[in-house]
């Protein structure tokens, strides 16, 4: 029985149907091509392309650009960038097809994106409530510094970046995956939804985490954690991974996970 | 001899000329009113606000806004957040006026903000080439880590985030504050300026630093320094506070530098 990317692609885009406005498509391939492997990663990094051809899988589904852009995969000066066009000409010569899987999966019910943090983190067991961009956890009663510790092992990270107080007890934690620590989705978790603690992928600094400064000044004991874009969104896309080879368990189907981006010095 | 608030404010918007498009400009109080103080900061936070009662200097001038966004000081998920609130009420009752100088600053040549990040980095006798957003700087020969170390002591940062290669020897640098380490800005000086390094203040995670991970597995080695957007500001703000006290001698001007927004655990 062969397979065709398009049919791996309508796979993930069943759960939601076709969208109009979304930065998710085929981005480069053929979509008629018999699959001969998936891999499923955060990035389609020269990395990741590399272990594609090693590994004879032509299908990476990805869920940031290849291209260092969220809307753009050409952009005019990365024109006679050596590095866009190494990473283009090898993606070329490996004959793969790269599917951005962004918006769709953000828009399961629920997100896979969260589900697959919450997976991670062993926290599907608290009473958690799905929000449209974000989730609020009820967890048993720990320190900041605990839970930060906590998830620095479930995801194997060398740090996690923090404001506010660390010895701040919590019990309601409002979790926000990739780049959505900005004002806007976390700020109103704060008072509206009552969280002691934000926990996000990545935000404008002087956003949400000025708000918590000031919020400890004025005597009232908040905290945020940024535990990095990736360590939110990487584990989603091992959720994704999964789901994909329970539903096609005949074709190879790898989940790479790359080395923490930063390191602190 | 009494000083206007406004004469403050247009002794700042004198080098550039009155900017039609910009976030810049007295977000409250009275320009009519005599200049008890100035206070200068990165931003305007509560602990700075309390500072400024403290030292009875009622006009704050800041680079970011009081509340938390870059455009917009009043949005509708604000209207009811105590934090908001409370900021608010003690602005008021402390008949402070706040004025705003993003744009102003970053419009002086050279660029105030740079001006002041290569002063405390005693950067300035080297051969620097200013552009629009960034500037080129040449150094003597100094590792990545060499370098990370130099900026930890001379901003008194416990910490910056690294990508690509540690041991790497740097000559070319380049330098953007802020939040301006988006690939757009920083991604073509890699090529087009030959820098061996980025350092900016921040910048979306899944945009230069991928493009530097990408380089380096292609072999060509490359690093980037995300050192906080506030580290990367505060010097430029230390200037101005400086270049005020120097045009107004006789008004108390005090530069306010605060903890460190960040820790890592």
């Amino acid at each position: 029985m062969t397979i065709s990317i398009q049919e791996i692609v309508d796979s993930i885009i069943e759960p939601v149907g076709s969208l109009k406005n979304t930065v998710d498509k085929l981005l480069i391939g053929d979509p008629k091509k018999q699959v001969t492997g998936v891999i499923v990663a955060f990035v389609a990094s020269q990395y990741v392309i590399q272990q594609a051809i090693n590994l004879q899988a032509n299908l990476i589904i990805t869920h940031e650009g290849i291209f260092y852009h969220h809307h753009s995969e050409k952009r005019e000066y990365m024109k006679n960038n050596s590095v866009y066009k190494d990473k283009r000409d090898l993606i070329i010569r490996g004959e793969l097809s790269i599917f951005r899987c962004h918006d769709y999966i953000h828009q399961y019910h629920p997100d896979g994106m969260m589900a697959g943090l919450l997976m991670a983190l062993d926290w599907e067991k608290y009473d958690v409530e799905h929000k449209p961009v974000s989730c609020i956890v009820q967890t048993p009663n720990m320190t900041v510094t605990e839970i930060a510790k906590h998830i620095k092992s479930k995801l194997s990270l060398p740090f996690v970046r923090i404001v506010g107080n660390a010895s701040l007890s919590c019990t309601r934690i409002g979790l926000l995956v990739g780049f959505r620590g900005g004002a806007e989705n976390a700020i109103p978790l704060f008072e509206d939804e009552g969280v002691d603690l934000i926990i996000a992928g990545e935000g404008a600094e002087w956003e949400t985490p000025e708000y918590v400064k000031d919020s400890v000044i004025q005597g009232k004991p908040k905290a945020m954690l940024f535990i990095g874009h990736a360590a939110s969104e990487e584990p989603g896309m091992h959720y994704l991974a999964k789901r994909i080879s329970t539903t096609y368990p005949n074709i190879p189907v790898h989940y790479i996970k790359e080395k923490n981006l930063f390191e602190v010095i």
